[in-house]
């Protein structure tokens, strides 16, 4: 069963936190989704956490896990934090496939994308 | 002369900001840009700040401005800092049309860019 966990930064404002809880939800109903389930998590902030995230979708039968930074920039989050917490699960299950794909604001649709949404009301 | 200025956060680690330098860049040699000058400007922790982006746009021939905020959720910044900072400007050339675009976020291919990202090596 292959699983895409989408992770965000997490913010104290909850609205943000369910703007990509609802997000997830698109992502799962959308036509082109090829992931028997999709599931967010959060490196800071709010729940869950990225290993808790992880563990849940394993414990739920996925057996290939890829994990999609929400991020726009290459930062210390990105480079660092988001592997570390990855890793953590790695060690549990060191025979389950999780990776890490590059992060949003590496897409190279994202100029298109931004002069989509410049012509958007 | 249509002009857009993508406005992101800012961050103190100069290499962020030369992403959206970068992304700018992109945004203006896309064969979709039906702008005559694409910019950017910081919200904060950057330079150029958004009244003085939109300034040299003014300066520099632009008569009709979109703005682009590269943000992720709906907070304060892109809920009141961003046209607060947009109105200075606002109120010094009142007959230029300056319009503020849905922030990036809230586009409704996200959902799609999210799982060819997931595919992406």
């Amino acid at each position: 069963m292959k699983a895409l966990l989408i992770v965000a930064h997490g913010s104290r404002r909850k609205a943000s936190n369910d703007e990509v809880r609802a997000l997830t939800e698109a992502v799962a109903s959308h036509p082109d989704n090829g992931y028997q389930k999709v599931a967010c998590a959060f490196l800071e902030l709010a729940e869950p956490s990225i290993p808790d995230g992880l563990r849940e979708l394993i414990h739920g039968g996925a057996q290939d896990i890829t994990v999609v930074p929400y991020f726009l920039s290459a930062g210390r989050h990105v480079a660092e934090d988001i592997p570390e917490e990855v890793g953590k699960v790695t060690a549990e299950f060191p025979d389950l496939p999780i990776r890490v794909a590059p992060y949003l604001g590496a897409s190279n649709t994202m100029a298109g994308l931004l002069l989509a949404q410049g012509a958007a009301g």
